[in-house]
């Protein structure tokens, strides 16, 4: 969102409710697009039953202290069922709706994804798909996906937030959150943050629950 | 839905509740599906804010007593923003959570479509992204996506269904039923429908509200 807003972008925040554990990034979010000056900010409800049987959707625990090695070459359990491709199509809709040519997607893929669908050869699919699918394609305008974080590490992620202004007190990255909003420390998410913090010298200075892995950072 | 059965499948139905003003339609699929055997049938309510902007949805008047010359060549005004993207990306998720590999919709590329999202060209697209969005295509086992009514006249796909035992006064193709579920004959479905019945020589046994373009045809 910082990055299309530094890229001169008015913006169209969306949110997504699709079963995940942790709600309360959908709050976080809420806060971050305010602090972003986005001009609107819409959360969309989907059916659960859309998405079950991942660790995010409660199937199975969320693996907590995994190796760097444990995350390499497969798909996670927090793996969700076609999940990118139902939010991309949602975008893809509410663009046409609002008269939006470009829909940003922070998806990564290095650093230990192993999600299909963060791939770059599934964001180029993607757009090809878009390129057909709407009147706004068929008129000429098709809409144009942006994944700017797509090749960048974690670390590099960070530093770019930091340059931009982003306040990491206000984001949460982690799949298990405690019922006061503090980041686990120990989830896939929760590992690869600090890392990306660690790599630029830094501290994250977000909330951690006692006893984190944090605390060995 | 009869074809996939007819070709073997054990059938999970999906409909969808987009914001259309036909939802009249939902109630109809659901006597179909119960009538074809499905083994279960899920009807997904979707954001309505997504989908705005059409006369589905009722931005503006469905379209009413249109010659086929006025039908042909143009994206009709019950164009919704990028519906089928959504719904086979629903199709996508469903499919995996429930161990399914087939993916069966009914779009219809001839006769005046002119939705972008119903020709052969987007569905093998769409085809293209489901063989790099999930895990089960990464694991060799991509979805397919079926459409066996892309390239049938409306004359060949009511044939055919004649011939699988479709009750088609269970039926409803009307874009603006009245409250009884009583077709309009009038709108751009009603009237392609209505051809494609005359075409086999046969009356279309649905119900038809008074004065329709029906007492016409």
């Amino acid at each position: 969102m910082y990055i299309a807003r530094n890229e001169g972008f008015k913006i169209h925040a969306l949110s997504f409710r699709y079963g995940q554990q942790h709600t309360r990034e959908l709050e976080s979010a809420k806060v971050i697009a305010r602090d972003a000056g986005a001009a609107n900010h819409v959360t969309i409800s989907l059916d659960p039953r859309l998405f079950e049987g991942s660790a995010l959707t409660g199937s199975e625990a969320v693996p907590e202290n995994r190796s760097l090695a444990e995350m390499a070459g497969e798909i996670p359990p927090t793996y969700v069922p076609a999940r990118n491709t139902v939010f991309l199509s949602m975008a893809l809709a509410y663009a046409e709706v609002i008269d939006s040519r470009d829909i940003y997607i922070g998806v990564n893929a290095i650093d230990y994804s192993g999600y299909p669908d963060c791939r770059p050869e599934y964001i180029m699919a993607f757009q090809k798909l878009a390129e057909l699918a709407t009147r706004d394609a068929v008129e000429g305008n098709p809409a144009r996906i942006h994944a700017p974080l797509l090749n960048m590490t974690k670390a590099e992620i960070i530093g770019r937030g930091i340059e931009l202004g982003v306040d990491y007190t206000r984001t949460l990255s982690c799949y298990n959150p405690d019922s006061d909003g503090k980041a686990c420390g120990k989830c896939d998410a929760c590992i690869l943050r600090l890392k990306g913090f660690k790599e630029n010298g830094m501290n994250d200075p977000a909330s951690y629950s006692k006893g984190s892995f944090r605390d060995n950072v």
